[in-house]
């Protein structure tokens, strides 16, 4: 189980470190801590600054090595925005082919959400994101530049193949979800205004959805969709949706199960030897650097996604009932410096409940 | 003062009718009842079926000819979904230049919002919204269409004059605003990702910004911004946007706002001689047309908007008292179906209150 830890800039090391404690301490109750391989990366704003590149030349080889990776946080205040993000975390994404993005949006027990009235069974959905594809290609370019007949264009660029693997996943996770709810595969796009490259989607996804009959389906558009997430959230069992509208969807979902602090995601490659990346949700909040302040549950959550992948399910479970253990009984907020424990204590008690 | 008003599909024609109601009543009121010229058209979707055209030939000809333009809303069971959306409304929007969408989020004394502890203070900003570009031009295809190796594109064009004019809009409005609070512009977009059209967005913002020294800017990514929309509204004076970061957006504020049932917005057109529509943000809703169950509120919410485009900023902010009088004291809730008054009851609350 060879498992890269890319830290990256900020206080992303510092959650990084809790994450490796809570990998290393279920490996040995779980008995894999002889398998258990983990390779520290000094890949970030840092490198970038001294050398050029965020990451050496041959790093999506050397990751092409590893079983999964653990990601901190990008973002380092010297860097202009933009570039660490798309030199990182964009690159690895599209060079591993990590084509899910797999957000599990799930309201602990004990952590606060901003929503009235709504708790633990209430918020509890997944959104699969596409994670390759449409605005994220980089297509695009100017006329006229820096004149008043200036045009800037930008192309969404979808293939059938695309979307079709990340609708055939999100089937698939639905059904073994097996929601006892009902298993319902939500469809999110703009199929009234994105009348060629969501129409692919629509057709798509109504196709593959024929080899699924067990799996009831539904449509909502993206706008009308961010409104239901906020106010009725327990209409949703699994999203499925394109690159762009997932990116706000999930940041939307993240804050309703309580922010930065505990959402986390995986960018998965499900094909046999792919490498897959999990990182938790929240930025590398360099202000924060050193004070102990960010709460390390989003990278827990994490690691708990990456053991699931791994084949590692009794581990993957006892590391998230660890973790709501924690936010159910010991913790004052999820908020940076309002948790009641530092950084480092939430780890240690994680790692007691998971004893 | 020549004003259209389309009914449109569902129960677009009963909330479009107590509008009506409420423009005729505060017009006496205000003593401009002589100029008050109002047309209703047969736009919509029972048109459609019959015609194939969901307006007339010389439809925008037509419309060019008033002063503003009330819609109800468009949607009609029987009529694919996207076809009225793009014949009606959105050649409106495009063909009468309405370049701006303005949306202001206000949450009124009395009404319910599904944000805990947050109230009229926090809830009290506006999103103007860019109207005529971005991915709504249309642009977009297919390659090897229906097959495995299916391409399909959409590609998003932006403009600096598009572009420009929005921004300087939401400048002046923003001035004009003044809020208490500080008077504030953020810009909403996606500039590390979306990094040539974005780009444009971005420049002409802190280029135009230079002539308005007085209001501080601000700049979200529209991720983020989802998030701060739930978590902290009070953020927010003024909201720039793209077109369709807009769309997502102005739904998330109107739930927020206490939904369908009181959001509004309006299209508009600046320039001299400009046709401005007015809409209240809910649908068709045709499975309640003619119960009585829906709220008009919106829709009188639209009609204080055009008064005050109109310049009668004094009948236009009448209506807003009497609005948010009968949302404080009469109204049981916002939702359809129960508000514990019907559709028309509703009208004649507002029409009492400003009597
Ligand atoms: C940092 C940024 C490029 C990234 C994205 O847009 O995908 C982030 O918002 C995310 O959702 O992981
Ligand atoms: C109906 C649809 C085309 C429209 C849009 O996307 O602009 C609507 O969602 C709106 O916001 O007015």
């Amino acid at each position: 189980m060879k498992i890269a830890i890319i830290g990256g800039d900020g206080t992303g090391p510092e959650v990084a470190a809790e994450g490796v404690k809570v990998l290393k301490s279920i490996a040995k109750i779980e008995g894999f801590a002889d398998q258990l391989d983990l390779t520290e990366l000094d890949w970030g704003g840092d490198r970038y600054l001294k050398t050029g590149e965020a990451l050496p030349a041959d790093g999506l080889d050397q990751l092409r090595q590893f079983d999964a990776i653990l990601l901190g946080a990008v973002g380092h205040p010297d860097v202009a925005p933009g570039i660490l993000e798309r030199k990182l975390l964009l690159d690895l994404r599209f060079g591993l082919d990590q084509y899910i993005n797999l957000r599990p949006v799930k309201l602990f027990p004990g952590v606060e959400t901003p929503l009235k009235d709504k708790g633990p069974d209430d918020i509890d959905f997944v959104v699969v994101r596409e994670n390759t594809e449409d605005l994220y290609c980089g297509a695009g370019g100017f006329m006229h530049k820096g004149t008043p007949n200036e045009v800037a264009t930008q192309t969404a660029i979808y293939t059938r193949k695309g979307c079709e693997r990340c609708i055939r996943y999100a089937f698939e996770y639905t059904q073994k979800r097996n929601n006892p709810k009902g298993k319902k595969l939500t469809l999110v796009a703009k199929t009234n205004v994105l009348t060629t490259g969501h129409d692919l989607w629509w057709r798509t996804f109504n196709e593959v959805a024929a080899d699924y009959p067990d799996v009831e389906i539904d449509y909502n558009h993206v706008d009308a969709c961010c409104m239901w997430i906020v106010k009725n959230p327990e209409f949703y069992d699994v999203i499925v949706t394109t690159n762009m509208f997932g990116d706000i969807i999930t940041d939307l979902s993240g804050i309703i199960q309580g922010g930065m602090g505990v959402a986390a995601g995986g960018n998965i490659n499900p094909e046999p030897g792919g490498v897959s990346m999990f990182e938790p949700m929240g930025g590398s909040a360099p202000k924060y650097t050193g004070t102990g302040k960010i709460n390390p549950i989003a990278t827990i959550n994490a690691v708990s996604m990456m053991l699931e992948q791994l084949g590692q399910s009794a581990a993957a479970e006892r590391v998230m009932s660890a973790i709501m253990y924690v936010t159910d009984t010991k913790m004052k907020s999820q908020s940076a410096g309002k948790m009641g424990y530092t950084t480092s204590e939430i780890g240690d008690l994680v790692l007691d409940a998971l004893a």
